[in-house]
């Protein structure tokens, strides 16, 4: 069901990889909702292809590819899609995520430093450069929203989250600070989303993920949220119902956080 | 500009005193986005007659008085609405609140605590007696969604809020308790909005209102948010595109809840 | 082990029940190290005698009944206390609480108000009403140190925890609150202490609270704390070593609140 | 006053500069209590000589340069320190912040990123290195206690603090991680104080400080937190009267945190 939401609204879609992920889902609503989209990835993973199909269903949505920790890249990207739009840009989607010290199995403690600022560089300081690359070029419209994913772990420890908590933790902090100098200055409004752990490609990346999701699962009054619900309430939070939520990381996922525990928890460790 | 958001969905508007207070205009909001709601105050406040242009506004929607400390009052107002409705219920806002401490002048530390106990039935408790009334009934719709209106006091001190600090975090309490039964059972969503200070009637009750709504002009980067736009986001927490979010405090005020200090305030006071 | 830290000072403590209770430990530790106390709990817990013991240990401490609910009684004991001190007050310890809807086995969704009222009373503005008491007798020094004892289910759900939740919630926004106004009066600082589950007389009522505990000391990296660790950590807030820490809620507990997940629970449950 | 808190503990101090510096405050302080202590500084503070004051206040306490981003350094600072402790470490002081960008007058809109990288690795990752230094050097006793200096910046914006804010959050979040592991392998506990704004000679290097400190000032019940009272509660943290507080962030800041607002301050705003 869409109800025009985004009609008229133009936007950057960043991180679809395959049908599974969250970006992917975000696209397909943003044009449903009536947007126009330009879509981007690293090159590595547009040589997946994938991303065709999805251009495609999207009303032939230009493909761009970057790598967000490369300014010229971005800067390419946004002059590209304003070139294409016509005009300023109204949201971004930052879903955009990699730990090299997970990826190669180093565990927190004994972290590669290197590896780890290359993480960060990817998955954090990605969001700066855009916004900041945005910023320089004048690129976003006033009440522009940008939403960034992230997830729980930059409140509290899941271990086996190793470095992408850091790494969240300061994604997070960079959407304050510049959400805060964007929303002075162009009423731009910069938020997260801290969704359900989601079996996307990405997301399966991560050890344990199966006994993790069913944990998660059985702490949520709601049950986790699928990436569809996600998708709904990222248009939600680019469209102009919404223009003065600024600065915020959102909890999407079904109650998780704020319950401490569940009985559906307690008995399958064997409790009463 | 209206997006049919809420087509189909009914719902009951707690606390449209006056055109300028949030009740109102989240009543309007929902009525242009195609629900059918009814309308809802103290017997007291509708003695003063304006709610009745707000029915009249909004598809002649039926007005019935319900003093929300009291469970009779509260179980004819959901059994008559239902009977309206010809069904279950999808939404409820909760925009209710009255420190008698505040009101009759007594500071915090000279409290009145039978006051303060009509105080937090009144303006916490009755979102318990709402909801607990709304269970035993099997008043609400899978997924329906209950939103109440709170108050960034509930987490910091500001002085002139008084009593009404206590009640505010002790709703965002009961919302997340009962947010949590709520959920296992019918997937029913309970949220909290933190608006900004508005210049409602009850608002401007607060001593040192003025000055204090400038104070929080020049702390939040998108300046603090206006009444419509708290009815724009209490739709979207209604609509079907919010459906995992629970037992959330959101804060709707323009940066302000994650603000330090702003150059603007620091002028203000005759620093650099 | 004890270092006089606490040397000279004066203080109250509220519910030391039995010697599984915090406060009676609590008591113990702030006699070791140095302070004098007067001891008072409800007129029924009295009666069980217990407490003679612990006065004799503490220094032939007085006791001194009082209904935290009743403003006279409270009166009474302070002054009281004075007089045994002969000077004013440099701490107190809240340790009070009590669930009537608990005790009686009403779930959170069936609450008897008026009962609610009384748990509300008793455990949450019970604070409010010695503080105000203290205050009107002018009855702190200056820098006194104010405790209250707390419970995580004040930030989240702990569905068994039932009213007592909101009872914290309640109690914490009281501490912020009377902590602002204390501390611009005369710099007495206000605060929480929010301790892991203990199998203290009390928390032992609360339904499952074995499997509970259990499921607590599998989510804290140092296991739940033991309320002797908790008394020790009292007494450093009870110190001049921590005159600036104000209107704080202070977690005590193994890293429970900030651990979203651990292996040992992923594993009890099956998991991986 | 000294209570022989720390007596028999022995610790690393990183980061007094000179007589203003927490880190120096905090040495003496620890030593005052009957700590050993070790002090350390990058090679070109050392160079200004101060330290060597202190050293000798301190029992003549071995001054060992090490620069916090290179691991060999760390490794021989760890190394010699136990050696001439002839035994484990007990705790360890973090007060290390650099930003670059701060530094070189960039906006945070106009970060420079190879600086960036150096303010994080030199302010946050820091504390990572020097934890998996002790790690795998085993240098820890059970129980001990790991302090990182912090700010509030991390959870709100403070314009002028820049990359700061983002690299406190890092810490924050690397102090939560690195709590979990050493606490679940040998109960070490890892927290960060967040401390009111203090006019040490790093902290006044913010633009603005002065009038910022004055805001800060008017806003905290207790006034700002000295430096020495800083030191006090760090001491505290050391101790074992604290063996159970783990992966927290502790404001120690008058009440500033938990403020919303002052009459103060609405004062000098020209408000009533």
């Amino acid at each position: 069901m869409a109800y025009d939401l985004l009609k008229g609204k133009k936007g950057i879609i960043f991180g679809a990889l395959d049908e599974k992920s969250i970006a992917w889902k975000t696209a397909q609503k943003c044009y449903a909702e009536g947007a126009e989209i330009v879509l981007t990835n690293a090159p590595v993973a547009l040589r997946m292809g994938a991303i065709n199909q999805l251009a495609a269903e999207c009303g032939n949505a230009p493909v761009i590819g970057a790598d967000v920790t490369n300014l010229d890249d971005l800067k390419n990207l946004i002059e590209k899609s304003m070139e294409h739009f016509g005009g300023k840009i109204d949201f971004i989607l930052h879903s955009v995520g990699m730990g090299l010290n997970v990826r190669k199995g180093k565990h927190y403690t004994e972290m590669n430093y290197e590896w780890n600022q290359k993480t960060f560089d990817i998955s954090s300081m990605s969001l700066h450069k855009i916004l900041k690359t945005a910023w320089e070029l004048d690129a976003l419209n006033e009440h522009a929203s940008v939403v960034a994913l992230t997830y729980i772990a930059a409140q509290r420890v899941f271990p086996d989250y190793n470095e992408m908590a850091d790494a969240k933790a300061l994604l997070e902090s960079v959407t304050r600070m510049f959400g805060y100098y964007y929303g002075e200055k162009k009423k731009v409004r910069v938020n997260t989303i801290s969704q359900s752990p989601t079996p996307t490609t990405a997301g399966s990346g991560v050890k344990g993920f199966d006994s993790f999701i069913n944990y998660a699962e059985k702490m949520s009054p709601l049950g986790n949220a699928p990436a569809e619900a996600c998708a709904d309430y990222v248009a939600v939070m680019f469209s102009d119902l919404t223009k003065y939520v600024t600065m915020q990381n959102l909890f999407h996922d079904g109650g998780f956080s704020f319950t401490g525990v569940t009985p559906k928890v307690l008995e399958a460790m064997g409790g009463a």
